[in-house]
């Protein structure tokens, strides 16, 4: 499950892993970090990248590491799911878009349901959509000050998915995350930081410096039980996760099927096309 | 399911609905508004009006409308259970009386789990007993910077309901919610914000002003991407809720029947007569 | 179930209940009071100790108090398991110390779970450890603002218990509950009550004068409400509990027997030596 195979790996210097077209992976002092790696794009998640930061979670789930990192490059932590994927209808029509775009949904959010190790997420600026839903299934969430969280699902005629219909009600209760995931509500670092979402954050000046010197400390522990501790806080949940998952995709591959959906994304376009 | 019958309804100028002699129900911008009509009890709820709010309820569940708003006329939300309720005893005796109001409470709290819309409420005073309790099932509660917060059940020598005994300790934690749950603890708007009861709160002399024209706004989003959002949202813990909702009832029909809540309230009202 | 026999009870006077080596047990204004009582050890939790309190709270459990209180002697409140624990190895080696371990933790934690009356902590110091853990299990906790929190468990080789694996999450949400449970992040008492372990933090000069006479008001109210309406909230999750507390036991016996964990409490052990 590589990018360009297994030659590649073998030829790869020590201290990084292997190469994706759409992400920067590197392993040093403990940690692999996973960089989206789009900042023209604001680092929006395309098909490729769905594949790619899968594959690259597997990897890092198997390596050496104790600590696994997921970060953006350039100003935008990500800008979510990029939406140039609905336009690439496949032979099949809307109804095989909607089926592969699920199946591929409900893997992305499996490996982080499935992740081993503590999981963190540098959130180095703005997040959108899935970025910020599957924030749930991470250990910590440190941010800037700069960074936002916004989710705006009904605005575009869908639902929430990355498991946060279910873990943004249990880290804020319903009626924060319903302004969140029913009305599109976009939250400051603060504001998530105080809602439980976002760990901690840290002025944009000083925020690169003060958390991975943070990280690079926590690196140090003993590996086996940050990483059984891990997984025995995630295993009390870890059959509902995955239930959530499949029904939050199934409610999802009905929407983008939807007149409703179809119109609110042409209107997205649209208004982007005006500017 | 209507107050005064299907013709009532088929006579009523659009953008209004059925009347009913506790509530005044309107429909106008996408929302439906249930308004608690008894100002001069500060809305305490009479039995009469727990069908009747049934019955609104079920109607905007079927309504053409967006989002449902639940609201009070005059200075108070709601101040609960009109105590006035026990002192009407059927002819098979408390007993009796016991198992109508638990059958009463479990439809009622049941309507609120099973709402299929955005549910709001606008909380324009002061909350008592089940008008605070019901809050973990609304997907968004507003409030003036007026509005308490208060659950004196254990004064009382009863026990929570309207899910609070699930909603409240997830929304807030075991040690914040056994405060007010157990221990009768009075919040100001200020702190039901701050444990998530609440969205959000706002200066009293712009309250109204601020939140219609924000739920205006969020009525004109897709619909059946809101409905079925919330749904979504729900589903994970829908029957979890049923079954709490059937325990507190259980729980309630036996105090109810107890020496200790009959002495309770007795105590209550002689103070009240002293007043 | 006390430590010193039938007779011992017999002979107490009235207001006080069975003596025990490592604590102070009394009962006045309806209030039963279980204070850890070994202040030159910051109350560390001996072997002795566990099935002390184990007895005690058996005892508060059954007599006719209102509310039962823990708290500490001195200027901890516990310092959490002592690990000299670990230095008393029986005849069957350290697998045998793990089984015993397990099976003493496992029972500590099931008397917390099934505790039928409003439990209180009145947390008068810094807590360590297991006595931070066991918090989720508590139905109010009062702190001194002179109070910490801090389950330092990866850096002692270890994983977390109490439940807290659970209810931690569930309290504060994932992202801030892996800080301490994996990183070993300490709280202050501000910080705790933030997140909702603390129901209230006290100024320390008039914390004790503060929560006893707000304890004695509340130990007025009707016994039956608080009792029963305490365990409707907690019979909600109280399988779920004693999974966790199986579930988690289960770790840590694997975790005291592995090498990781006995070359990380050497360190600690020599680290201490050095001072």
């Amino acid at each position: 499950v590589t990018a360009e195979g297994g030659t590649t790996l073998a030829a790869k210097p020590a201290g990084s892993g292997t190469t994706y077209e759409t992400l920067l992976v590197t392993t040093e002092d403990d940690i692999t970090t996973i960089k989206l790696n789009r900042p023209a794009k604001k680092n929006a998640i395309t098909t490729e990248m769905y594949n790619d930061i899968i594959a690259a979670l597997e990897q890092a789930a198997k390596d050496d590491s104790v600590i696994t990192v997921i970060t953006g490059a350039g100003d935008f932590y990500c800008s979510g799911n990029d939406l140039s994927n609905f336009t690439k209808i496949p032979e099949g029509g809307v109804d095989e878009m909607a089926k592969q775009g699920g199946d591929l949904l409900r893997k992305y959010v499996k490996a982080y349901i499935d992740f081993p190790k503590p999981l963190v997420a540098v959130v180095n600026g703005p997040a959108v959509g899935i970025s910020v839903t599957v924030l749930g299934l991470f250990d910590l969430v440190y941010a800037t000050d700069r960074a936002t969280f916004h989710t705006p699902f009904s605005q575009l005629g869908q639902s929430a998915e990355g498991c946060s219909s279910y873990t943004f009600p249990k880290i804020m209760g319903s009626a924060k995350a319903s302004e969140m995931l029913l009305f599109n509500k976009k939250l400051t670092a603060a504001q998530a930081c105080g809602l439980g979402l976002v760990t901690e954050v840290f002025p944009d000046s000083s925020f690169q410096s003060e958390v991975w010197s943070r990280l690079k400390a926590y690196a140090k522990l003993p590996p086996n039980s940050l990483a059984l501790s891990k997984q025995l806080i995630r295993s009390m949940e870890k059959d509902r996760l995955h239930a959530v998952n499949n029904a939050e995709v199934e409610r999802l591959m009905e929407r983008w099927t939807s007149d409703e959906c179809f119109n609110a994304v042409m209107s997205f376009f649209q208004a982007k096309a005006k500017l």
